[in-house]
């Protein structure tokens, strides 16, 4: 519990307790909603009245009917078509660390494909000792390991970098999930087939009609890249790659190589489009970055914003939100409510882990004046995620991938959130 | 990675690289499968060669129809009816240690009930300065915490008492789930509301017509005891108590009171049917145990397991299970392939968390024999997972509940595997 909530306790309580009607009251909204009685407390309801549902009516479980606009959302005019295209994760509607995967993002080349396992085939080839190729049975008699990554798109807050543009977290922020996933070390996998030590790149590529491709530096495949088959427990869904994926912890999730087929060592990069046209970042002289494949720490409020207003007034709000980093563990994340000029230390629900979300909380007393809402995440390098314009000097406005900067929400007197830009 | 392992690894490799055809090779099932090209290598497939599924054909997405089998299933001859009865946790097809809510199993009284947002109330009453009543809006006002926990029946592994009965590890083992909750600590609640500290116990009490209630003793609701409204960073499905349940750490799951409706602070126990009748253990004298609300250390292979058997014969296998322990983490799981004679230890996939599940590997190089595989849990206060031998001679035959024995697996060599008794 953070400092700056036990401050607010007193006053939180005497808040709450005020609420309460004499005997048993009903509070909401930051006022007491009755003197009379609920009926929702003193008369017997429906549902404790009759039987619910047996243990057999949902073999496999969906959320609640009331829940479904928790969902994931595309963005029509993003993309030409749905099939290259992307979608967003609801983290304004989420809260914790894991992203379940029916509601996590999909980033498709050419559409998810349906891939048998009994089909599923792996060829490690190129400047190995002796090509080899696994099946999905194979793969699950290597030693396997479990770690919790977050996989963001290197377009997520792409649309940003002119200004504020699309109004909520799930599309500003939600190119992103984190999962638990099991899988293969592809270091092991590459041992197997005997790597030439002079290989200084492996090229992963997918299943799919896109062959979506890429590049990784052979220290990055031997350090902890996962061909997981496994996510949050259970197989990967179709959209996440079924049944085999590349996870490349805190690396872009272009590079997340789904149904990926094929392993090449090689002693140069290929230069696919998938790392050069696209996936790169034009600077203001036209010059392009490459290579920029670790994903800068980052954060966002998820809640108070756009898609998840304040609805009870002032008082006792929890303001929350989720931070990240590529090169490691989160250490510190700061919250502002006033665009920047004073910042707060929220509160961690966990010590970061590296390369995985964290949940970070600031628990405060809302006066019902206006905010701007911010947040700043540190990581355990030292880095500090900038401002657009601190971001904007050292890039120019020609990007759309890799905008990490400080995201503001206007939040009003009535509790809507707007977003806009301060930096 | 293990030091047993690691001695392996010579002959593992020797034997996988054996099996490659000269380029490219295909292996499966211990044995090359032909020396001729494999199509599905050679060959453009189908699913390279067309457009997939976009990003908005399932806004919220469901397992692929391949996996259609990992499913909660329920045993129709454990109960009389399906309203109050219980379904199992696929754990034999799972990895990792988080439980998708979808798969995660169900234990109702009277069927899971349908309560929206906007109708749900908590109460605090009994010995507090004034009894509160609190709206869903209300507790999303309070400061939050995440914590991963298992949340296991006590009557999990109950039909194994008098002998080997169900044959799998999901019906054996699979009362049990884990995830990541969020949500307010009950303390706050009893805090606000002014809980008298004479007040010794709690009930807590559901909405759904069983009005399943139990006490809990004032020390473990001012301890870790959640009231979450969040599971693996969703809304509580309906069947796991959406809108809020009461997270009880390490302790049986009956006490996870879903859909809760009130707790009351009380200076005696309620003595209710869930804790006197039901939920207790009865001793060979015909005394019955009670108060028994932590559950102890315990384990179980998970694959291989009747209904996850060796497909590819001798080699390379990965024993996978899981181990947890109400009272702390998880320091070490040993397994035993020969029935309990002797015992390596296992490698945990993460340092184990306080009363959460802890993934144990074993990667051995199987000589095709038949094997009595066990496991073994030891957790931080020093506690070992008894036999059943150990368990019967200070519980006798006439329990149901908390049994947390050593479960053998007889894996024959054709690689089948049934629930036996070895002790």
């Amino acid at each position: 519990m953070s400092d700056a909530f036990d401050n607010l306790r007193p006053s939180r309580r005497a808040f709450l307790r005020g609420a309460a009607t004499a005997g048993v009251g009903a509070m909401a909204a930051g006022t007491a909603r009755a003197e009379t009685p609920d009926p929702l407390i003193t008369e017997p309801q429906e549902w404790a009245q009759s039987f619910g549902d047996g243990v057999d009516a949902t073999p496999y479980g969906m959320p609640i009917r009331f829940e479904d606009d928790v969902i994931r959302r595309n963005v029509e005019w993003l993309t030409a078509d749905t099939i290259s295209s992307i979608n967003f994760t609801p983290i304004h509607a989420l809260d914790g660390t894991i992203t379940p995967q029916g509601a996590a993002f999909e980033r498709h080349h050419s559409g998810a494909i349906e891939l048998r396992k009994e089909d599923y085939r792996l060829m490690i080839n190129g400047m190995v000792e002796k090509p080899l190729v696994f099946t999905y049975a194979d793969l699950e008699r290597f030693p396997r390991e479990n770690h919790v990554y977050f996989c963001e798109c290197a377009a997520n807050t792409g649309m940003e970098w002119a200004g504020a543009q699309l109004n909520g977290a799930q599309f500003t922020h939600g190119m992103i999930h984190n999962m638990e996933y099991s899988g293969v070390p592809l270091r092991t996998l590459l041992e197997e087939a005997g790597y030439d030590t002079a290989g200084k790149w492996v090229y992963v590529e997918g299943a799919d009609a896109s062959s979506n491709g890429r590049s990784i530096p052979m220290e990055k495949a031997l350090d902890d890249v996962l061909v997981a088959f496994k996510a949050n427990g259970e197989a990967l869904r179709k959209e996440h790659g079924y049944p085999v994926r590349l996870v490349v912890p805190g690396w872009e999730g272009n590079m997340w190589i789904k149904w990926i087929r094929r392993i090449e060592v090689m002693d140069a990069p290929v230069e696919s489009r998938e790392e050069t046209s696209k996936y790169t970042d034009t600077l203001a002289d036209g010059i392009s970055r490459k290579w920029t494949w670790e994903m800068d720490a980052k954060s966002v409020v998820t809640s108070p914003s756009p898609q998840a207003p304040i609805t009870h007034g002032k008082g006792p709000l929890v303001i929350t939100g989720l931070a990240w980093s590529g090169r490691g563990a989160i250490t510190r994340v700061d919250v502002s409510r006033d665009g920047g000029k004073t910042w707060e230390t929220a509160r961690l629900a966990k010590p970061g882990e590296k390369r995985a979300l964290t949940r970070f909380y600031l628990d405060v007393d809302w006066d019902g004046e206006e905010m701007f809402l911010q947040s700043r995440a540190m990581d355990e390098t030292g880095y500090v995620q900038p401002t657009k314009t601190q971001l904007r000097e050292v890039r120019g406005l020609n990007s759309i991938y890799h905008n990490n900067c400080i995201q503001t929400w206007w939040v009003r007197p009535n509790g809507e959130a707007e977003n806009v830009e301060v930096s």
